[in-house]
């Protein structure tokens, strides 16, 4: 049977990617090795990630100013190692609480600094994105922290905050790739890749060149962005497999006509979605329109007790990891670039169809 | 062609292992998903998950007073994470200095600890493990650290120190499922994955439960043993692909025998390979012949100027990355499990032949 995964990460990855790695398994480009039996430092890895670097660097226009680099334990990982990393001689972060993920960055940077909470739509149930010129950002901050789209929320930034001369890091985990995004407003971006990156293990952090001077002495080697940066993201052995895994992907979107083209296929998808969602009584989703997310579309019935019999029709259907994140409940759909709109159609057809049935 | 890859890391995978996940690439077990795509939370990653801790568990005979975490980072990310964990209230940790890895250890314990060497055998190059009853072990240590297979001196211990109730931590990246370990006498066992277990990227850590209590406050969630262990393992999204590799891995040495049968097999490639370096005087190994490594097997011609044309023409025979780490020259030949002794015999083959055209 053909099957849609809306799972929110791991999540669905390009057939055409999946197919590649299978072909290339036992043996890349006659090399005789996987890709996973490579030394790091042979000339076959290296331009595996030579390429997968530069492919990046075109899909989303990261100018020389930034280093990219690909790490290890992903965001929850980072939440810790930004902090490590930016520090510096200042002691105060600031960040917007949009949600779950916010809520698990400020909870572990206080391990390291003062947490100013300047803006938090938590007065709403994380159902919004506080607009910008409510936020009381501190006067001496070393970086101002937002999560750019909240995977359990649903909530997302349409815009790019202005915070001046502050560093703005960004936790883009689950929507980077998505559409096209002006590094250049940005400090720090980082993210797991388990979303639309590629496989889990792998992290992106792309980091302006002024901000690698920061780092706390406690900071670990692995996690040190300057040394990594100096090391070509080589200090210690990287994900292979998976910078391998992401590089495909990457050739894949520049076939699809890179970032903006995948925007337009995300919009047409997520309208898609949502309009069913908001013609219905039967379902709803609490985010305020503006800021809905593209990526991650919660929804819930109008009856809790028909959940049971909504994902095991769904499951029936082939339409896989619908069940909602176990803190808020209901469903969600991801729907990454990965998820053609076949998928979204079916989803559509089912929730539908279920309505008719049980409505 | 066929060809033999003697890289140091990532390296060797069984042939069996790559062609399962070829085959499974697209469809796990009629999922209709890629291991990659997978929920790290839905029922089919969670099986792949337990199975692999349980056949681990079974391989090395690891007890239930020891938790196994299946995490991010590699060594020279635990070179920070293991003194996060287990200092404690405790200043000092002992180190026993047997080469480059000992040395990388020691150095990054540096920021959060008092160092004191106990042993050292940089007296002779880094050639030998010191004795035992030479260790100058401190009163109070919060540990002892051993690397206890040197991948770039290609030494190894072949007994198990006795620290009397200190814990005993080890670092066994590049010899780990080699042979039979009383994991009881350890109170940590760790290793990057991709030397005996499977792709860069996933992190072994074997850990005895009385030593979960230990973190600093500065541990992040993502390596804090106690808070992964509670999450088994799943406090931050898993690296689920290499999981899943190690994981066949481990089916694969279970099918082999175990660890006592791969032991008789990388003892008999071992003696075959140092058998002929020890028989010729044109090439030669500086180790002390009961710390040889039988994973990592460092060698030097008897002229460098011949290095180029030896690595030529091992290339053109299909026996790859023999060429020496960087720090110390030379060559050399790992020999991980998955290296069959027909990958040995062939090296063996080539280096009687070099030897009978350029000595």
């Amino acid at each position: 049977m053909s099957i849609f995964n809306f799972s929110a990460g791991p999540a669905v990855l390009p057939k055409e990617v999946l197919k590649r790695a299978a072909e290339e398994m036992l043996d890349w480009h006659g090399s005789g090795m996987s890709v996973m039996e490579m030394s790091h430092r042979g000339a076959e890895f290296i331009q595996i990630a030579e390429t997968a670097e530069a492919d990046l660097r075109e899909l989303m226009s990261v100018g020389d100013d930034y280093e990219i680099l690909f790490l290890q334990g992903g965001a929850i990982g980072e939440n810790a190692i930004v902090p490590m990393n930016l520090l510096g001689d200042k002691r105060t972060i600031d960040f917007i609480n949009t949600g779950e993920w916010s809520k698990k960055s400020i909870k572990e940077a206080k391990k390291y600094a003062q947490v100013n909470v300047a803006a938090s739509s938590e007065d709403q149930n994380f159902t919004y994105v506080p607009k910008r010129d409510g936020w009381k950002l501190s006067d001496n901050a070393a970086y101002v922290h937002v999560c750019t789209n909240e995977t359990i929320g649903g909530v997302e930034y349409h815009w790019t905050p202005d915070v001046g001369s502050t560093p703005l890091v960004a936790d883009m985990s689950s929507h980077i790739l998505s559409r096209p995004v002006d590094v250049s407003k940005y400090g720090v971006i980082y993210g797991g890749a388990q979303k639309n990156v590629g496989p889990a293990g792998l992290t992106l952090v792309i980091v302006r060149k002024d901000l690698l001077d920061r780092a706390l002495a406690i900071t670990p080697s692995a996690f040190h962005w300057k040394e990594q940066a100096d090391a070509d993201s080589m200090l210690n052995t990287p994900p292979t497999y998976a910078i391998y895994i992401a590089g495909l992907v990457f050739k894949w979107l520049l076939a699809q006509g890179g970032l903006a083209a995948i925007e337009q296929k995300n919009v047409a998808k997520a309208k898609l979605l949502y309009d069913t969602l908001d013609a219905s009584s039967f379902y709803s989703n609490p985010v305020r329109k503006e800021d809905r997310s593209r990526m991650n579309v919660p929804f819930k019935l109008c009856d809790d007790a028909l959940d049971a019999a909504f994902l095991k029709g769904a499951h029936e259907r082939g339409l896989l990891q619908l069940k909602g994140h176990r803190s808020v409940g209901g469903m969600r759909a991801s729907i990454y670039n990965a998820m053609p709109i076949e998928g979204v159609q079916a989803l559509v057809d089912y929730l539908r169809e279920f309505e008719r049935t049980h409505g």
